[in-house]
């Protein structure tokens, strides 16, 4: 991992994690998890939405209802879009030394909207089918007001960078003498049985890609490879 | 849930999902997940920066390393701090009524530095001890050093907001009669079987606060209470 940073800001000044400026890295990221946060200014006042975002190549979509505050503000305007996925709890022996084993990108840059209403709904089924592939063909289509409601933004990922910890406990040296116990609580997300709609009819069938239906799982610290 | 928004800018200005400004609800979302992302502005541009967060009474807090770009951006400026839980894929008849379950807290306001020392000490006790009852008082204690390079903030949970969305699918009454299968698929974050360091003394043992730690459960949307 010897890509240089995009930009003077987006370099990870510090950390005692691995900083990435590889694009397969904040891209594995933004694949792996669809929650992120965009944060954008409003009167001098930073706001900071949850939000769903889909990769597509090399820009970063994300979308919501046309009359949104968080979506009115993004337009044109700078942005900053987070994925951080959470590992694992860091156990040490000092306080201190406690940390997470996570993943996290960021990207910045000036938010644009998909005016084209057909790439609008192009880009909408490219969401749902890289969660729950086929589901945009399963369900009913799109109509000319829900279009119209639909606000579908996107940016270059340009400016990013990546933060990865997904490692044992590092303490000072002189604390492995201590009788304290150290290790790591790895966390995952899972998902569980799809509960059905009462209302659905009497001999509609679950799809596969929903069956199928799984959260992408984080590679957990293996003490062996170390 | 009739509280009003304790500012206009915190006010939800339209959803499908119930906001609500009941500090009770908002206290519930910071303590069932630490994960937050805080916003800064910097040169005019929002950033997000994924951090732990505790409270404690009516004031959140978050810390980080002295030396963080992010920290020191944030020390007397306005900052928004929002905690997400996913807690399920929303799958209904139209993609238009496809959402999300979760529970969303925002809280905007000027971030504090806690500057007395021994008062910072016991914030992260308080911090660590929120997650795993007693671990402070099992670890090798702060150093006059680590206590100069960690930085504690807070702010008061006065401006805020939440959101939560928990129901199923909610289609257009006449996309009922498709047979098209809707539902949830719930989303947990759990934790796996603790992972011990290897260099961990042959006779400790994991504390109890490590091994009974769960991260608090989404009520997941029961159809037959709907």
């Amino acid at each position: 991992m010897t890509a240089k940073a995009p930009s003077e800001r987006t370099r990870v000044k510090r950390a005692f994690v691995r900083a990435t400026y590889e694009r397969d890295a904040v891209y594995a990221i933004l694949d792996a998890q669809p929650l992120c946060h965009v944060g954008y200014v409003k009167d001098g006042h930073p706001f900071v939405t949850p939000t769903f975002q889909w990769r597509e190549g090399d820009r970063v979509y994300w979308h919501g209802s046309s009359a949104s505050q968080a979506l009115r503000a993004a337009k044109s305007a700078r942005v900053c879009l987070t994925v951080s996925c959470l590992d694992g709890f860091v156990m040490a022996r000092s306080g201190f030394h406690h940390s997470v084993n996570y993943r996290s990108a960021m990207i910045l840059g000036e938010a644009e909207i998909v005016e084209d209403e057909a790439a609008k709904v192009k880009h909408l089924d490219t969401f749902i089918d890289g969660l729950f592939p086929g589901q945009s063909g399963l369900i009913r289509p799109m109509n000319t007001q829900e279009k119209k409601a639909t606000t579908v933004l996107s940016m270059p990922i340009e400016e990013y960078s990546a933060k990865i910890r997904g490692e044992g406990p590092i303490d000072d040296e002189e604390d492995y003498a201590l009788p304290i116990w150290a290790g790591v609580i790895p966390v995952h997300q899972t998902v569980g049985e799809p509960i059905p709609d009462p209302r659905n009819l009497p001999d509609v069938e679950m799809p596969d890609c929903i069956r199928d239906f799984r959260m992408a799982q984080a590679q957990q610290w293996d003490p062996a490879k170390d």
